[in-house]
């Protein structure tokens, strides 16, 4: 997905934050707009949102000196779901359909996100997603490809690509629904409050799943910069399950493996893949 | 009240707003994007928003030719209010205080507005703010005023500082209800969808008051932009009644005699009143 010109702003509203999250001064939070509004005048708008987001993501680390300004926020994040994580195991022990109710839970979890969305309520949004009819509903090519991945369990892992801290909590309900075993992806360093390997294990994905880095701290998923290992096993899988917006837009044209569940938290995802702000999505690639 | 580094998103998503609603090509979109990345680099702080917003708006309408791209934006929005005249008509005569009333109805107008709000809903905002408690409340030192002004009528009038388009039906009530002349002030050229002499004709303004423009095109009421003769008035007026934001903005040090009527539509100007977004402010200066 190309970047656009109404990603601009955006841009700028997240490197404040990103800034003021890591309490940088009023003249250092100046530095930091300047320098984003002179990558803005160079950016390649056939670029996808997170290679951009990054390159600001990264202006603002290397400016306050910080290797994570999201550190502590991803604690808080991941202490907070975990905190609901009996509730949640409550609802799963109780449905009719678990395996629904724990995509939903996973897509629940998706809205602990610091670049699109400012505020939320994370009990509000797991009753909103649970009543919530699907906008982009490939529910059953989702059923079908776990069917036959579980049959031939064992060759080749299910890919299950994280996405944020906190967030990891709602995965790990999913993952332990799912029929087969799951290598979790997290991300090789700091970016935003994606999940990092210290993340996932502070959620417990280590107790479900084999936790593996990409070898890149790049937003989202972008293959070219992940480590040969992980696009080793990228190509290997037979299924692979993306959380999120950044690996929406960075794996939207990687084929019918792929199959991204989201929360539609922006204009110009929403614009992209057609559907309103707001929306949850099950889709194939 | 100054700049502050939040306003340089909304600068940018303004200027993308303009130009979109002007028919840009995309690639206009993009030069005025790289125009206004510039001009972010050289601002000042120490100006108020609607300063900055100025340039970037002139720019827009350099760049797109066009001396009025909210010409027919602003067109739309005054029909749709007058459409709503007789339904606030009615309100007004069953009020027990139409003073009241018409202060309610003239902030409910200030919803009108292309610069912080994309959507709202004309009717709805009608009743939110009928219900809505003041979180700025100098109701009584407006009615105090206004007695003052009334006792030495015909000396000096009642200057009313206009903000948008449409948003002038709502200035007419409250108008029709004041028990003084008075002077309805509209921008000396297009800007954003400020109200304008043609505007306020449009709404009726003329049947109620008389119509001065401020000899200039600048957001808000910059002072030292306006015209001589607009100084000469606003200098000899014993009561001035200031809507909207902008005018908030470039006035709030002017005084115990302004009198500001608007919601409070973006969090910039929430934390320098100290009050939520969405609030509604009478307000001595």
């Amino acid at each position: 997905m190309k970047t656009y010109l109404d990603c601009y702003p955006c841009f700028l509203r997240q490197a404040l934050a990103a800034a003021r999250l890591a309490e940088a001064s009023e003249p250092q939070q100046k530095v930091i707009l300047d320098r984003v509004l002179d990558l803005l005048k160079h950016i390649d708008l056939a670029s996808t949102p997170p290679e951009i987001g990054d390159q600001v993501h990264r202006l603002v680390r290397q400016e306050i000196e910080s290797g994570d300004p999201y550190r502590a926020v991803k604690e808080i994040s991941t202490r907070r779901a975990l905190a609901l994580y009996p509730r949640l195991k409550a609802l799963l022990a109780e449905a009719d359909d678990p395996l629904e109710m724990a995509a939903r839970l996973s897509i629940a979890g998706n809205i602990i996100d610091f670049g699109p969305v400012q505020k939320y309520d994370l009990w509000d949004t797991v009753e909103r997603v649970l009543a919530q009819p699907f906008s982009v509903d490939d529910r059953a090519a989702f059923r079908e490809s776990l069917d036959r991945v579980g049959k031939g369990a064992g060759t080749a892992p299910l890919l299950y690509l994280a996405d944020n801290a906190g967030e990891t909590v709602f995965d790990r309900l999913l993952i332990e629904t799912l029929p087969v075993p799951v290598v979790y992806v997290v991300k090789g360093g700091p970016v935003l409050n994606d999940a990092t390997r210290e993340d996932a294990k502070a959620a417990g994905l280590d107790r479900v799943a084999t936790i593996v880095d990409n070898g890149t701290n790049a937003m989202g998923t972008v293959l070219n910069r992940c480590s040969d290992d992980f696009r080793h096993l990228y190509n290997g899988a037979k299924m692979v399950i993306a959380k999120g917006q950044a690996n929406y837009e960075t794996l939207s044209d990687e084929g019918s493996k792929v199959f991204f569940l989201l929360q539609v938290k922006c204009p110009v995802i929403a614009r992209d893949a057609g559907v309103p702000v707001g929306s949850i999505i099950l889709k194939q690639g």
